[in-house]
């Protein structure tokens, strides 16, 4: 059995996207020459799970290379369980478009030599933002992209040379090495994130407080609205100069998020979008019909912004690997806008989010409102159920939804799933009433959070019951606390002035609800005020509205 | 504050349907007169927890029937918080259309009331199936549905009465009771099913035999295909005498399903459907328009098939209860057909499915086609990943999404959940490959198992690589092993003939494949065994499959 050379397919990079492509064309072109050229050593590996192995929870670096069964994805296995050429150690130096070929170097000798293709798929990733002015890197100062990072920090760790770190940027890399570094090793973590706020890209401020307030539980020191000057090797540490003082530490790492890797392909001269990432169409071809490229290279449009997006996600890069191999293969597969849903667990608290935030609705130009809720992910009498806390985003008139954010020590992630499948479908709250879940004790309750968030939504849409964010201030409104006696002895809100009057007791107690003011309804998850809301409105009292999600969303009563 | 009584609302039944109505009438009517009727004692309980409390999960019965915050959901709390008035142990004996009143009578006291309505909701609940020639219960042969038979079958398991129970019917119920009796009580367990497999209304056989084969891991013993004739209480214990002999227990439960308790309906002249379940429209308004039905005793319509179906769900009795008293309350909601969406936890096997297995496809007139799969739920790198076994059912000339069931101890339900989403939009293979997962290495793996299942449902219909059903028998095939040298030795195919060549030697010694025989390719998940056939196609061997779902799925190798 001999492959007798047919087309020749030569793929830029040797991660998700590129082996995808390579390992579909292959099944697709059983003779191809496909050679897959990646400038590192270690190939097809499991990078988000490298958080997991700096904290231990995976020992050994090689399971994060290798298959189910054992075999180590290095060059010899891609050879004979996929019959792909893979050439490690190697840089690929130039793309000559017009002979089509690509010249290289080896990163060791230094030896050039060209290779010549029918069909090229550029999959070279993305690198880490740094910090201007800490371009050059020191031990002791590092970013967290490649698994060489990953192996020194452990190592370092594992010394005891880390006790405390400085993590600069309070994204997703950020907030899971906070867990990484303080679980296992008990080093003192220090977060510094230059916007107001944790995770900017996907949550809002209002939901993301009430991340930082359970990472602040698990003792991170977090920094927000604190952009970073300048950090300095010290020689036994570093220091982290910003805005609000210096802060001393054993290490610093960067995790600022990355950008597309597109040099190879400006000097060549293909599209390159707004954002940098190379543009394709919906077959992964670039603007030279005979190059693709998938990834995190690639800008990609999202689903409802209709805007440009990087969304630099191993789970997108492998669909669109799949679809450039397919199309170099014959078989016309298709990537089409995508909603951009993410996943984070930091220590016990889930956290997810899908298609657009709040703030992202308004920039995108809609007129966004919003639900919130407290909700058990399964029944209250099942031992295992956990909160889920979800922020709803949709739009006014139509109902359309937009997207959703959650957190909690709950299943928030299959929810999160759940409206991205029918954000992608343009669903509306009505569809999201109507969604059917598998429902048993162990899993949810029976009555899903997901129907009463869409419920809370079209209530207040629909029949005025409206949430006020937990992010908001109470605004001068008089606080009606509708809780049993017992919870608000144990969890007082820590204002003046609070009327306590039970759900239980509204209707009896009425001369005591004032009639003339504003008034917010408040309850520990949000449904008993909004019950609340809805007696206030019936009985005359216009300007009442209900804290969305309930005391267990409100990171902070502070105004 | 009073109620000055305008419209009536009577309800009969205080479970999730009808309280649900209740509950959402009050809100939009503030000033009605709101009913609700029951024959029972308890109201308003978690009936989906009776397996968890009866297995010791959940200690004391109030927490079935109490809110989050504490209280018993008992009348006096329906009166205070929701201005409902609830009627206990009150049985409805006949409904007077014309003078639109219902006729009560005191369980206790057999002292009898009219009360009249102008709306009136049926949301009477089912009544459990049980053995012809059984009815008459003895306090050892009982059915399972109401709290008093958790409550009765919990004190004898901790008097240790029952050391051994028979459970007639291997549906839903029996199987999360087999787990009940067995776990805490460590009873001996012996399930006995009619049907030639157990969980008959939502799985398919081959799918079926590995919750079987699972549950046999637990020791439960289970007899398929072996209807009950006969049950008889002995004075000190139960023969269950069974077409394949006679079993002795301490205790024998029906769990049979349930049927609508239509009594009322019929009497009354309300159109009853083919099953006997009570048709209502969306609006869940029954024939006459002043009445309306939800929960138990409706029947729905199936989103997929079309047809009827009783889908006795406390999931969807509540939407269906919301639904009916939105309209009463002047709402124009609706409630759309179902796609039937269940799970269920036995041990720790997760078990969920939803839309249509391949048999009620077929009996639907759908060209059904199957793909099969075993995937790791997370990265295999991760520590707590676990398997998901799944099987999709699609249509295959439109490639239309069928349905879907799945087990194993990974996360089934979330996926299972994501299908039921793009059922309902009447999703196709490329939604379910389009689909956009929230991942990071605690939930999912880059590459989700629903990905890889689409695409391997439409590598086999776009490109001939198919895989054969686990449950199927090798048809005379030569079987190759296409797994590791290391995995053979440790869990062989337990058959002779078997031609052993890992994937990653496939192509080198080609010589040992035999050219002219249909072959089977077999690997433990299903993914390389897919790999090898289509190397198989390319290089002129015609008839070649796969094993779906790999060695993990198949239950037995017998013929």
């Amino acid at each position: 059995m001999e492959s007798t050379g047919s087309l020749k397919v030569v793929v830029i990079g040797a991660s998700a996207a590129g082996l995808r492509a390579a390992c579909r064309a292959r099944r697709l072109l059983g003779k191809a020459k496909i050679t897959v050229i990646d400038q590192g050593s270690y190939i097809s590996y499991g990078a988000c799970g490298m958080p997991y192995f700096v904290s231990g929870d995976i020992e050994n670096v090689d399971k994060l290379r290798s298959t189910p069964y054992g075999l180590v994805r290095d060059p010899d296995f891609f050879s004979a369980a996929k019959d792909l050429e893979v050439l490690t150690m190697t840089r690929v130096e130039r793309i000559n478009r017009k002979e089509r070929k690509v010249l290289c170097k080896a990163v060791e000798t230094q030896d050039e030599t060209e290779i010549a293709y029918d069909k090229l798929v550029i999959a070279a990733g993305a690198s880490p933002n740094v910090l201007p002015g800490v371009e050059k890197k020191s031990p002791r100062i590092t970013t967290f992209k490649t698994l060489h990072d990953a192996i020194s920090i452990k190592k370092a760790l594992a010394k005891g040379e880390i006790r405390k770190v400085g993590i600069i940027g309070g994204g997703f890399i950020g907030c899971e090495l906070a867990e990484s570094f303080g679980s296992l090793w008990g080093a003192e973590v220090v977060m510094i994130e230059a916007a107001p706020q944790i995770l900017p890209g996907i949550m809002d401020e209002e939901t993301a407080r009430g991340v930082e307030a359970y990472l602040k539980s698990e003792d991170v020191e977090i920094h927000t609205g604190c952009p970073v000057e300048e950090v300095t090797d010290t020689g036994d540490g570093v220091v982290i100069k910003t805005k609000d003082g210096s802060i001393e530490a054993d290490h610093a790492v960067m995790a600022l998020g990355v950008k597309p890797q597109n040099s190879l392909a400006v000097e060549c001269g293909i599209d390159i979008g707004e954002l940098g990432g190379i543009v394709v169409d919906k077959q992964m071809r670039t603007s030279d019909p005979d190059i693709y490229a998938a990834g995190d290279v690639i800008e990609v449009k999202h689903a409802i912004s209709g805007k440009p997006a990087l969304m630099p996600l191993g789970s997108l890069a492998n669909r669109q690997g799949r679809v450039a191999g397919s199309n170099i293969g014959g078989k016309k597969d298709g990537f089409g806008p995508v909603v951009g849903s993410a996943a984070l667990k930091v220590f016990d608290l889930n956290v997810a989010c899908t298609g657009l935030t709040e703030r992202a609705a308004a920039e995108a130009g809609f007129d966004a409102s919003c639900a919130w809720g407290t909700f058990s992910d399964r029944p209250e009498y099942y031992p295992e159920s956990e909160n889920v806390l979800l922020k709803l985003v949709f739009e006014k008139g139509t109902q359309r939804l937009l997207g959703m954010q959650g957190y909690g020590t709950g299943e928030v992630v299959k929810r999160v799933d759940l409206l991205a499948s029918l954000l992608k479908k343009e669903g509306r709250l009505d569809d999201l009433i109507d969604s059917e879940f598998a429902y048993a004790p162990p899993f949810a309750p029976a009555v899903d959070p997901l129907f009463s968030l869409g419920c809370a939504a079209q209530n207040a849409v629909r029949e005025g019951v409206e949430g006020l964010s937990p992010g908001a201030d109470c605004g001068g409104r008089t606080i009606i606390d509708v809780r049993t006696p017992e919870e608000m002895e144990n969890d007082p809100i820590p204002l003046d002035g609070i009327i306590n009057i039970p759900l239980e007791e509204l209707r009896k107690r009425w001369e005591e609800v004032p009639k003339d003011k504003p008034v917010l309804l408040v309850c520990s998850k949000g449904l008993r005020s909004a019950e609340s809301t809805r007696i206030m409105l019936e009985n005359g009292i216009k300007d009442a509205v209900y804290l969305g999600g309930g005391i267990l969303m409100k990171a902070s009563w502070e105004t």
